[in-house]
C-alpha cells in the first residue's frame, strides 16, 4: 500500500507528529519524489509548493525529523510521519507550527507554548 | 487570526486529534462554510470533496467530534481540531484513519489497532 498520488493530483498532505510526546508538529506536502526520498533516507522530506522544490526538513535550519514510523490513512491520500524532531519544527521557533490556539473558534489567538531555546 | 482560505484556493486541511490521548484521528478538508459551522455549533464540520457538500462528522454514523480546542498553524493554512471523538473516527471501524503502519516506509502495511466494538 502506497500513497495514491495520482488520485490526489500529485500532492498529499503529510502530518508530522512527535513520536514520543504525540504533539502534532506541522502539516506539509509530499509528492512522489519527496515520498521516495523520505523512505530512501529515513529523514522527512516534503515538497515545497511555494518554492516548487524538494525540501528536506531541517536542511538549512538543522531542525531535522528522523522517521520513526509512517502511517497511511484509510484512503491512502494522507500520511502521518511519526518523527524524532530535532529543535523546533516551526520556523518561528516554536516546537509546533500549531502553537496558536483559537479556543473553540471565536477567540483571539493565544500562544500556547514558549519558543524553544536552542 | 482566521484560516486563510483565499490563499489556499478555498480548502485547507484539518487534522482531528483526540484531545485526551493525542491520537491523530483523521485528516479532512475545511472551507469557510464548514469552518463557520464548526465554530457556530461546537461540532467538527468538514467539506466533502467527493460529494461537494458540507459534512458534519458523524451525521450519519453518530461518530461525532465535539470540539475541545482549535489550533491554527503559523501560516494559517492548516488547522488542528482537538476533539472528543465518539466511537470510531474511521469509516472502517478503527479509532483512527491512520490505523495502517508502513514501518519506515518500505514495509507491507500492518494494522496497528483493533476495530472498535460499539
Amino acid at each position: 500500500m502506497q500513497p495514491d498520488f495520482e488520485k490526489a493530483g500529485g500532492l498529499i498532505p503529510a502530518i508530522a507528529q512527535d513520536a514520543q510526546s504525540g504533539k502534532v508538529l506541522m502539516l506539509a506536502w509530499v509528492n512522489e519524489f519527496a515520498w521516495k526520498e523520505t523512505i530512501r533516507t529515513g529523514w522527512a522530506h516534503y515538497w515545497s509548493r511555494s518554492r516548487q522544490k524538494l525540501w528536506k526538513k531541517g536542511e538549512s535550519s538543522g531542525h531535522t525529523q528522523r522517521i520513526i514510523e509512517i502511517r497511511i490513512d484509510c484512503d491512502a491520500d494522507a500520511i502521518l510521519y511519526l518523527v524524532e524532531q530535532k529543535g523546533a519544527a516551526c520556523h518561528e521557533g516554536y516546537a509546533s507550527c500549531f502553537f496558536r490556539s483559537l479556543g473553540t473558534g471565536g477567540d483571539e489567538p493565544k500562544i500556547m507554548e514558549p519558543k524553544i531555546q536552542l
